[in-house]
């Protein structure tokens, strides 16, 4: 016997970094029959999931569509799409997201300029600026909110900044979109890409893009049409092509678009997926989404640092949606992980790199981005602390959160 | 108000290429709640997946994993962790996904040689050999079973044949998976990906891979670990790593092996799906499975010639879970397949290409190689075929396919 039997899952309440549990609309919505690819309903379900994504990324751009893989791919179809070898690219980084961006945009062959600060810290526009003048990309890549360290760039203002030098701007929105106020058009952003197992509330396996008029522009000048497909083929020579066949958005957009040429067969229930985690995030606005991921984090973060902890990064960047908290000494923090998850089924994130054994993560994220998941973290992880020699105040978290939602609505 | 109501699909019986229905099995496994990424259960339900591919695989690979995007994505993961540029392919094609190969190789920078056939034939093994012994390639790929076609290329032999000339054999097996024989081992194979929403019975968005320690070991020649991920970096210069980041097989095999290195979030819920379509055909046999293809596929094909269509391509090749006929004179392919969608909600296939306009594609697959499935698609087409001025003998489709099932099982 090789397979297990049926599915059947622990309960978990998931308050790491992402993934979370996924709101059970969405479970309810991938269990929907499927319909052929080119279906009059399938490609009306198609229409409405690119509408309700405008509304989420606030932007008036119609290329905006679904990758079909997890977040990374769509962070590696907007870099190989507009990024041709020998281009360009400068990565302002602040975390290991930002390292990723680095590794993907080497992969496309592009020239790649690092600005780094410290993990904790964002990249001041300034000195983004001045890396701009010097190396003239053409493409800016920076992740928004970087789960490695909590921090939550500041985006307002570098859309301008870029198109000034004739840089195009993209930014990895998979951690904050739905959670940390993002504004596609109003930045002047070009490309933007997400994931839907963080403030979302769905499963990993559909990556949300949106392209504008410019990018666009870009990835067109590079596409191709497949061998096979039309009579009379529009392909270009192979070394100008895009060097990825299924990450090339020209082709997915020809995909989604009025041509409709086949290319992938679409993900159909990640499609319907997706399009309900976009319906939650529209039925209840997405201001009153990013407020509710701001007052319940705030709570998290308030309850933990009345238990005794001390937070990790520049607090005044911090993503609305996970706070890092320094592993308090002498405390083993696997094995309070370990029995979080064994006793009380709560999932809280462990870290990579620099702060890898230095810092919990701590998640209240999309359908967890409640006052109850706030609360029974906070008791759970008071009894597990206590249970390992560390000195808290009894209810302490639980108090200081009960406390930040009496004035975190206001503050 | 963008985004439309609660996801509701129309009822619909999908007899083309693929996509067909899924099983209800798979959906319900879907709805499952998520379990954190390296949840003890999660890595557990990594291991059967494994598992149960490597008995639908048949074989013993170890490195037999999933490729989170649909099945294109599993061909390029492929072709892209195995090809460094210059590389030698050889291409033996027979239709659209052969095609398909050659771009997808050529944008990964290898120098490809294609072995065309005219649609409707495969390759014969001789010319293969030929072909392999002047060009030499690292690597032949191939698809065994082109819906574009209907065509099944014999793969029993090659693996030997491409050995002898030192090169790997990968094949895309996507559409005739779980249908067709297919035999990883026993035939030599080094590479082979597929899909779910064929002979699987699932949606389209994971792609099951499986590699042999050869290309494991061609692939881990030029892997690479992420660069902020552990202490100590084993980052290889950039022009000697694999092209993709997110279709590095290299990565996603120290994701799932021992080292649990993070790569991207598994799609858990496509996990899920690819967990239960396996445990479907294991649970059946997977001998009992291609039987079921092949019975239900021929039952359709003789409803369909004794309908008065003639069968396209060379029928002792052809696919048991698909069936091209030529569209009959005076009949508008694309008004009848409308009006069977439209009045019965039965999805039956159009085609690409040289066939565009030529040929309907009428597929048996997965949950939908039924008997019920092939009479109600036969009874309604031969009214829709009535209507539209055919002359069909009445009952004559549904009578030649239970014929069928009377001899079928003892051919």
């Amino acid at each position: 016997m090789t397979g297990g039997g049926q599915i059947s899952p622990p309960p978990r309440l998931l308050m790491g970094p992402g993934p979370i549990n996924a709101d059970p609309r969405v479970l309810r919505a991938m269990s929907a029959q499927l319909v052929g690819q080119f279906d009059p309903s399938m490609t009306a379900y198609m229409a409405e999931t690119s509408a309700l994504y405008q509304d989420v990324f606030r932007t008036a751009n119609d290329a905006t569509v679904l990758v079909d893989g997890t977040a990374r791919a769509g962070v590696e179809a907007a870099l190989v799409s507009i990024l041709a070898p020998g281009d360009g690219v400068l990565v302002p980084s602040f975390g290991r997201f930002g390292h990723l961006l680095v590794e993907i945009a080497q992969r496309c062959g592009a020239e790649v300029t690092t600005l780094e600060v410290p993990w904790g810290e964002v990249v001041p526009l300034e000195r983004i600026e001045a890396a701009l003048a010097e190396v003239r990309p053409k493409l800016v890549a920076i992740v928004q909110g970087d789960t490695s360290t909590t921090m939550c760039q500041p985006l307002d203002g570098l859309g301008d900044l870029c198109h000034a030098h004739g840089a195009l701007l993209y930014a990895d929105v998979t951690a904050s979109l739905g959670g940390n106020t993002f504004e596609m058009d109003a930045w002047g952003l070009d490309a933007a890409s997400a994931g839907l197992q963080k403030c979302l509330g769905g499963p990993s396996g559909s990556a949300p893009i949106t392209l504008s008029p410019a990018a666009v522009e870009a990835i067109s000048a590079r596409s191709s049409v497949e061998a096979g497909l039309l009579d009379g083929d529009e392909q270009r020579p192979v070394d100008e092509r895009i060097r990825s066949n299924y990450l090339d958005l020209g082709m997915i957009l020809d995909y989604w678009g009025p041509r409709r040429l086949n290319h992938h067969t679409e993900a159909t229930s990640m499609l319907f997926a997706a399009r309900e985690c976009a319906r939650l995030l529209v039925d209840e606005g997405i201001d009153a989404a990013v407020e509710r991921h701001r007052v319940n984090g705030g709570a998290m973060a308030a309850g933990l640092v009345a238990l005794g902890m001390e937070t990790f990064g520049d607090q005044r960047h911090r993503m609305h949606n996970v706070v890092a908290v320094h592993i308090p000494d002498g405390v083993d923090g696997d094995a309070v992980r370990a029995e979080l998850l064994e006793r009380f089924g709560i999932e809280i994130g462990t870290s990579f790199g620099p702060l890898h054994g230095k810092v919990w993560r701590i998640g209240t994220m999309g359908y967890n981005a409640r006052p109850d998941a706030v609360l029974t973290t906070l008791a759970a992880l008071e009894q597990v602390l206590r249970r390992a020699g560390f000195a808290v105040g009894a209810g302490a978290g639980v108090d200081a959160a009960i406390e930040h939602y009496g004035t975190g609505a206001t503050e």
